[in-house]
């Protein structure tokens, strides 16, 4: 069945016809149900997460969760978890929330249970880790790691990259972390420029080791680089096999790099790359620089997420109520765009992370019966933390006419934590005070608004929706959940719209064409003639002007 | 007038009813007329702007400059330039461009020329720039500056922040920086951690000096820090003097911080925040990292861009142009996001600062004349370098439905530099090679598509529009011409959509908002009681849980 031919979404579309109606702005919602509304939120001993402030009723959000009954969410969540074949268009199960389940759980797919292999693996990065950051492991002259340089791209790169920035003040290991994912000379040529050869473990990330950035690019370029740099000072073996180790599933690829097979960490088939940060994607990387046992308090926030998911009835489910007012927002209310502001410096590259999450995932043009659909099953996101926000896009969404109205998801943390939180001289407060009075002064300016008719160019319509998550500290854990949280979120969200959210054969045909013109500048490198006949007008000003090293002027 | 009033615009909606027809696919128009789309560029000294793949055909275009022609563009850019007061809500010319222009221009304000000023203030920079660099400036201990540690928020942020990262290979005097803008206090600890406290130079940046994150939280909290730090080892007035200075307006408070007021920098009213980068808010910072000649080619690219705006005739003219593209997508077509690509991995912040630009300037609820518009002036912006978002959000872009289409703005540079362009091993292309073929095969395969209907989910439509900048190299010249040409672009939208697009009036509710929690967290933290009676229940549970230190559970 598709969504929009369900019961429930019909009740919902003249649901959504009647919030147009004044009596249906937040202000004046507020002031006639004040406990109704404050009771749309979910009290956990982790989280709340608080959507009083939506463009939404509680009998609207009761008939989100018929709809999401109706579309079969609990069978969804069941099967998922049961190790059945959801990603059906690459014929696999999904189960990334196995790589953060405690080791009595159980995940079975095609008969086989995959825990021992998870927890074996687990394990091996962990006396990885240790060795690294206690000098086992050395360089190939016999000096110490100080610097973890992951080789990567998309869900290679953004998990550990985003963790590795929220969670500097748990490096305490004396090792850093570095990342090198596009293939643009500069990002590899800048990191190398700052590494000591002899104190550096290049981390190659590619389940096929074959990913044209990753090992084809900048893996090999890295390569020669330690190669040279080192050369002389050991064996060209043991300088590969001392600094560089790989995560992938191509055992025969890693050997022929130079990779020792004992240093390749696996993960699975049913691990998709913009869910792998809990595998020995983020592992490798994180292990050894906050340490394995913060990576373990990572692995115990995503399962915290996963039981809420799984065990939370919907109306007090996090994920499904995100999934919920996302789905309203866009599909009843037409709102296509979604603003994410962590009200939390350290988490400002988060948006990279869950944008490639939503828009990966959800980005679809059919559904999973591989039929075309009728709506536009996913948000585009974009967003920057606050109280910096506040100073960029927020004139927009406090004042931009009613059809351009973006809903915000909000991220906060009660307390500072890995920071000193000053005292503002001259004041009672902190900067956490502060922080915090920004945060909720402005989800209540967007909801409320206030009322300028003398001066328009004052006024603020209000009415603007946002959603709030809240943890009480930011630690290891709590991030982790919160992505956690936004990967069921985007589970649900799939599974409601019966929208296929674990392939991507949309990047395809990019990468076809590339190869193609790839063609064109190795033949043209080796001087010989090409023929551009096939190329349009535009493409070919290009070629050639790269193959000229000079654009064209007027 | 308004722009949905004008001939142009009527006629420009008939065109874009036809745009549906299947003969208008940017396919099949690439095969009628290749010639006539291939024209749909601008070639110049500096650069190309290729809007060939753009939804819309010459037609289309000449009826979009009719309606540039029609909402008075060329008195709008006669009267900014000239210098008259177009910030009508705030009273004041708009000058940016004055701050970039060479030593014989003329910017008259209200009867009074500019440009000595600007230029006196640019040769005090200079001079402070070059007494950093060759150490005739010391901190009170005698020590060398090796960094420069911007403390500011919004545009005094963005845009430094963003050139000094893209400009890093120019980085070569041994002065690094650092940027604290955020209230929160993992902002401010990161970086002072990172900091010896005798070689730091503190930059201020704020135009009234009071603003409240960078002035009255961090820069206090700054100083602080620097003063307990070199407590003893000079008067307390002499750390202050010798460890920070001032971009700002506000003689008299900068002077009560304890700023030399030699040490202050000035801009004037007719420098928007957003727009800040070209005066000494770019330059106290940039000139003595970068160093100052290459401060003053950042100056020149956006010269560069602007004698671009003010005489390239419309159909010539790249800002005009882009602003057409983007309010054809935008109003006439419906799609309200924009998707900002640069394939240079040192550009990819320029998003957070385009963001702002975009947003923060055209994301208003009113026209000049003070009247509400019924049209979305702005689009959501969002993106990130590629290659990376090819593994991102690309999935999206390339096979979405048609409602969720996403224009995209393309920015490339043909040849690599600043870095060592690798050969690929085993290939006759370099990195460079591969991220140009990278650019060039997504443009081609959003527009052209590939049609696969026996297997739907390797369906690629196309017809999906990208406008294309490329230069020859990343330099400071062409990256701030880059910057330029898009503020050019911006406010050729806001003149022929007549929004105000140099005030930011929306950012003001959540301010005073943000001043009413924080008296009641300065009541609470004083150990007396708060009333907390004129909080909605939501809030309240919020503050009252930040009081606890603790939130509640179910």
């Amino acid at each position: 069945m598709k969504m929009t031919d369900a019961v429930a979404f019909k009740k919902l579309k003249r649901q959504a016809a009647r919030m147009k109606h004044p009596d249906m702005h937040l202000k004046r919602m507020w002031e006639r149900n004040p406990q109704a509304r404050a009771n749309m939120c979910v009290q956990t001993d982790q989280a709340t997460f608080d959507y009083s402030y939506e463009n939404l009723t509680p009998q609207v959000m009761a008939t989100l969760i018929e709809l999401a009954v109706e579309m079969g969410l609990a069978q969804h969540i069941l099967a998922r978890f049961g190790g059945e074949i959801i990603n059906r268009t690459e014929g696999r199960a999904v189960g990334h929330h196995a790589l953060r389940a405690p080791t009595d759980a159980s995940f079975v797919v095609n008969g086989e249970e995959q825990m021992p292999l998870v927890h074996d693996v687990l394990d091996k990065l962990e006396h990885f880790s240790n060795n690294v950051i206690n000098g086992n492991w050395r360089g190939c002259t016999g000096k110490k790691i100080d610097k973890i340089v992951s080789i990567g791209i998309g869900g290679s790169k953004y998990g550990p990259e985003v963790l590795s920035i929220a969670l500097k003040d748990y490096a305490t290991n004396g090792i850093e972390s570095a990342f090198i994912s596009n293939v643009d000379p500069a990002n590899l040529d800048r990191v190398l420029n700052e590494l000591n050869p002899e104190t550096t473990l290049f981390v190659i990330e590619s389940k096929s080791f074959t990913t044209a950035e990753t090992v084809e690019s900048n893996a090999k370029s890295a390569r020669d680089w330690m190669l040279q740099k080192l050369n002389g000072k050991a064996p060209v073996a043991e300088i590969v096999s001392k600094h560089f180790v790989a995560v992938s599933t191509a055992t025969e690829l890693v050997t022929e790099f130079g990779i020792d097979h004992q240093n390749m960490f696996e993960f699975w088939n049913w691990v998709g790359g913009r869910v792998s940060l809990w595998s020995a994607i983020g592992g490798a990387v994180l292990g050894p620089v906050i340490g394995f046992d913060n990576f373990r308090d990572v692995l115990a926030g995503g399962h915290w997420a996963d039981q809420q998911y799984q065990t939370a009835p919907f109306d007090q489910n996090i994920s499904v109520l995100n999934a919920l007012t996302r789905i309203w927002n866009r599909t009843l209310l037409g709102r296509q765009n979604l603003a994410l502001v962590p009200y939390s410096y350290p988490l400002r590259d988060a948006v990279f992370l869950l944008t490639q999450l939503i828009m990966e995932s959800l980005g679809k043009g059919v559904d999973i019966n591989n039929k075309p659909i009728n709506f536009v099953p996913s948000s585009s996101s974009m967003g920057d933390a606050g109280s910096d926000a506040q100073h960029s896009f927020f004139q927009y969404l406090h004042q931009i006419p009613e059809k351009g109205i973006i809903p915000l998801e909000l991220l906060g943390f009660l307390n500072a934590s890995g920071a000193e939180d000053r005292i503002i001289q001259g004041r009672n407060i902190s900067h956490h005070d502060r922080l915090m009075a920004n945060l909720l002064a402005q989800r209540r300016a967007l909801a409320f608004g206030k009322e300028n008719l003398a001066e328009p160019h004052k006024h603020f319509p209000g009415n603007r929706p946002s959603s709030l998550t809240m943890f009480n500290e930011r630690t290891p854990f709590t991030i982790a959940a919160y992505i956690a949280l936004q990967e069921n979120t985007v589970d649900a969200e799939g599974a409601i719209q019966r929208v296929p959210a674990y392939d991507q054969e949309g990047v395809q045909e990019g990468k076809r064409g590339a190869k193609q013109l790839e063609a064109i500048f190795e033949v043209a490198n080796r001087g010989k003639p090409v023929d551009l006949s096939d190329l349009d007008l535009s493409t070919r000003r290009y070629v050639e002007a790269r193959l000229a090293r000079q654009l064209p002027t007027a």
